[in-house]
């Protein structure tokens, strides 16, 4: 198999693209381990992605891939409440990418680590048959917003509409090529989710990022909480994206509600509290588990050892 | 391809056995990202290892793979004056893994950072077709250990011999099945190697962790200091273990220095300074690179991709 670099070349441009002079970064890239300066309260999350399961290279450009997997990482953090402060990224490479393809990677990732205001400061280079990225967040808070807090009375609320990852999706398992603005927007949130670091949801009194979907994602509330999750469709109806993405699910002749409820790889954040921002989609019940949902939606089963999270 | 298990009975498998009531871990495994107490001066690393790459299923143990990969990962925060408080451990599983497999790998990581003095609060479980780890470290420490910081006149040690765990490679790679007690200790290195916690190196001028060879990152902190390592063969030679390490390469017909030097995989700490302790093998002069080798070693080139750290 033909190599395209050497190890050394590659954590050479890595180091050059992590670079940062951020006072934070005590070392960064480069001895045995990062030093940092953190507050008292840290959080830690880790997120591994991998070729042909969570993305694929014909389908997304190496930086959209670097962008993915990182925000995948920050918005764990933001779900709970927390500010994305260090990544570290540990990548399994073929041998066959060119060091270009390795570059535009960290430079996505770079990228949204920007946005998330974080550094990359370490992380590891191995060789396998398929690219595994594995990323681990780490941030801080003054107050940690967990799945288990939401209180019956509470509103429900998301930071935007989840459902354009699973439509991008379908549009390119079809081969669709519609150039619709809708198209444009699902192919777009498919190959890098936008997370909106600015909504703040800081008051919440319990939150969680529907990566895995709304179903899934809000039962763990549920659960966690002891509550039931009484969703209106009508106000997911009145959200500004609803029509577009209507419009969207209509040509590929889906129930919208199933891209909603079902579609998973968005950063979209569920929080529950009294007048928060974002979205409102229901309001917090005694009871267990979600109810509210009239529209038909196929079973989903991300629990399906190998759908990671 | 037949699943053994579906994600949730490993996710909850690997809750119990990672189960803590440390103090320091305010939210553990189950949330968008674990809740940890930390000093202000934190230390973070990342190991990624590679089925048939770093590790065989064949030639070790869940238990030991788990240890093994753990011990990386702990080996960095020692190797800069610090201690390992927290681990993420992220895994690919090709899904013929059986559970118990997939437990003992988890049990192996435990037994590991309970050494460490760590716990493990996170991670992701993902589906690739050879199976991948990727753990994260987080310790601290209030003096970090550089790799720049050897002075001329400074002493050179190391915490144990380096070369056992090349040495059991070599063993495997011929299926040589000697009973002597060094290739027993070689094997046993070999699959999981030994990190002694307890050596005190926090006086230590500049540390490094030997797990790409004695001269390879030796040549790192001769080039990060700038100075030369001053290698003195007859120092080795004092070592209790050297005569046993001879034995074996001996009957291996390898040259001993070639284990010791170029071997890798080990999780000996090399450290400079002036009377500290472990096996003193040198001393730090003006110049550059290491000196001393007197021993006929074969090039290593480590710096191939693919190596890992």
């Amino acid at each position: 198999m033909a190599m395209g670099f050497v190890e050394a070349d590659v954590i050479s441009a890595l180091q050059k693209i992590f670079a940062t002079n951020d006072s934070r970064v005590q070392v960064g890239i480069g001895d045995d381990a990062a030093v940092l300066s953190t507050s008292t309260q840290t959080l830690l999350s880790s997120d591994m992605a991998v070729q042909d399961v969570h993305f694929t290279i014909e389908w997304s450009s190496a930086f959209d891939i670097g962008r993915k997997i990182t925000a995948a990482n920050t918005a764990d953090i933001l779900a709970m409440g927390g500010s994305c402060d260090f990544l570290t990224a540990s990548v399994a490479l073929t041998g066959n990418e060119s060091l270009t393809w390795v570059e535009e990677l960290a430079r996505g990732m770079k990228f949204e680590a920007v946005l998330a205001g974080a550094h990359i400061v370490g992380g590891d280079i191995a060789r396998s048959e398929k690219v595994v990225i594995s990323m681990t967040a780490l941030g801080h808070t003054s107050h940690p917003i967990l799945r288990s807090g939401a209180q019956i009375g509470d509103s429900i609320f998301i930071s935007s509409l989840p459902g354009w990852s699973a439509a991008g999706l379908e549009l390119l398992s079809r081969k669709n090529d519609s150039q619709s603005s809708a198209a444009k927007k699902a192919l777009a949130e498919f190959s890098a989710p936008t997370i909106d670091y600015a909504t703040d949801f800081s008051r919440a009194t319990s939150m969680v990022d529907l990566s895995d979907s709304l179903i899934i994602q809000g039962a763990q509330v549920a659960d966690a909480s002891g509550v039931c999750l009484q969703l209106d469709e009508d106000l997911f109806a009145q959200s500004p994206e609803f029509l577009e993405l209507a419009s969207l699910a209509s040509a590929l002749d889906i129930e919208i509600f199933q891209f909603i409820y079902a579609g998973g790889e968005d950063h979209v954040l569920l929080a529950t509290g009294l007048e928060l921002p974002g979205i409102k989609i229901g309001t917090v019940i005694a009871g267990s588990g979600i109810t509210g949902m009239k529209s038909k939606v196929a079973p989903v089963s991300w629990s399906h050892f190998g759908k990671g999270k």
